[in-house]
């Protein structure tokens, strides 16, 4: 691995961000620049620093793959546009969910994703817009997970040998590459983002398709979403570093109105966690635990039981798949 | 439905007892009766009942389905043998994991241990003793939950209209079909058996197929067989109605040596409940489900992920399958 961590002790946000500015500027030039904004943390604070960089020589795409949670598309271009950042929004639902057909092995469906990503949807707008260079929101903690074979990031082709320019016509800069997430954070604090924006929990780049075990069409998607509403509602207080729903595709017994019902089970998943390193399960009060259970089973069609995961990272990982 | 409900309340255990035997016992006439003895309360009970009832003309048989829990076999025939029921030990394992080979859906499961245990080995045994009856420690809730569609028990074919005597060649009594699980106990306690048989949490017909999502292969049931002991062992003193380990048939990331390993999960349920018709999960101290965690992930080859279940019966069930 060749990228040198800078420790969060080391780190001067403000000289950080205007070293960052320089290079990107310097790097790009009078070229045009391109990103992709999925509203994490660390494409926003991407997305912030580079049209801080690039003003108008920057073009953020909001790509709506289908996968998101509720509501997120437009509450992220929105938010983005409230701080001066235009965002184009761009609607590629049938592209992923065409690729994702079928498909129930999770390294298959990274694949699909990372392709249709890349390869379908992000390619032809590069294309389009003439852009030579693509920025992204890769953090230290993606290449080291990478690397160690643990899980297979989509944003970190350079560090997998892989020649984006001659693959996909363009040069990636990821700016964010020696930092982890409490770094970002400290980042996204000195841009002036707002808290909400730069503390928000992590969510991972396949989106709600690392919440699906199994296939994740359009109406598995759908029930795993109306879950992550239940969940990140319920747990938006509990100052956890994230949390989720998980769709199983296992089914259990269940019943209902008297009768047997072979249902759906959610897994929900809360962890307390420095840099996602290492996690461990928040000891949640067992009443929340009953009341999410409660609503998950009476508010997400067919799920008859509700598990809360309560082993470690390692040998758990915070996602599922 | 119609058979009579006797109330815990209305219950007088002795007289219960007395009634039962001179049934039992003018029923079989000189003839010779079989019992297949499980190990769990149910089946303990209606042994000793039938016993006491019939002396040498009852034939109690503990069937080995190679689906028990660890050293479940030897216990439970040793501990009988300890009140003076003799018990003929009979090894089918390889009966049961032939029919079960393949079968993945939880009717079929449940039925091809029904069949192997009635068909291939009881009619087989009944044959060989020529006995004309089988006592069977069907309880009141199998009879309501089967006849309610929830579950199906494999032990209550009258009520399903199945004619024994005609399909199998005998005829079925079940002496404590009127009652619930206190009763059963009550009944355990005033026949002299020791609090810790009569007490037993339940345990499925199916054993420990019933704790397998998918197909229950060898080895499969030797993982879950790991786990429940682990899971007994940790729960034993939580006071609690029944507990359990389940392993999923859904593979989940996770990392071990800094490695990716896509692996197992076992999910752990904990009932607080009266009757099983209602429960609730135990409440159970964070540090328990920790430690869980910890043991089920060191000591169950393959696992890396384990879930505490939250969800109440209704809409849950207390078996997964």
């Amino acid at each position: 691995m060749s990228v040198q961590e800078i420790k969060i002790g080391d780190l001067n946000p403000h000289a950080f961000i205007e070293e960052q500015c320089e290079l990107i500027s310097s790097q790009v030039g009078d070229s045009k620049a391109v990103n992709a904004l999925s509203g994490g943390v660390d494409s926003s604070v991407t997305t912030i620093l580079a049209h801080r960089a690039l003003g108008p020589r920057l073009i953020t795409y909001f790509i709506d793959n289908g996968l998101m949670r509720e509501g997120e598309p437009e509450s992220v271009v929105s938010a983005m546009r409230n701080l001066g950042v235009p965002v184009v929004l761009v609607d590629s639902r049938n592209d992923f969910f065409s690729a994702l057909r079928g498909k129930t092995d999770p390294e298959q469906k990274r694949q699909a994703i990372t392709d249709t990503f890349y390869e379908t949807v992000f390619g032809r707008l590069v294309r389009e817009s003439g852009a030579l260079y693509l920025l992204q929101g890769t953090i230290y903690t993606d290449v080291e997970e990478t690397v160690a074979g643990i899980k297979r990031q989509h944003n970190i082709l350079a560090q997998l040998g892989i020649d984006t320019e001659e693959l996909y016509g363009y040069k990636v800069i990821e700016p964010l590459i020696q930092l982890r997430k409490p770094g970002v954070r400290a980042v996204g604090k000195a841009l002036g983002m707002p808290e909400k924006m730069y503390n928000r929990p992590p969510f991972p780049g396949p989106a709600l398709v690392a919440r699906v075990i199994g296939e994740a069409n359009p109406e598995r998607i759908a029930l795993v979403r109306k879950a992550t509403v239940v969940v990140e509602e319920e747990l938006a207080g509990a100052g956890a570093f994230q949390y989720m729903a998980i769709l199983h595709e296992d089914r259990v017994t269940g019943m209902r109105g008297g009768k047997r019902e072979y249902g759906l089970q959610i897994e929900v998943r809360c962890w307390d966690s420095e840099d996602a390193v290492t996690a461990s399960p928040t000891p949640l009060p067992f009443d929340l635990l009953l009341k999410l259970a409660g609503r998950l089973t009476s508010e997400v069609p067919g799920v008859v039981s509700v598990t809360y995961n309560v082993a470690a990272k390692p040998p758990s990982t915070i996602e599922a798949i």
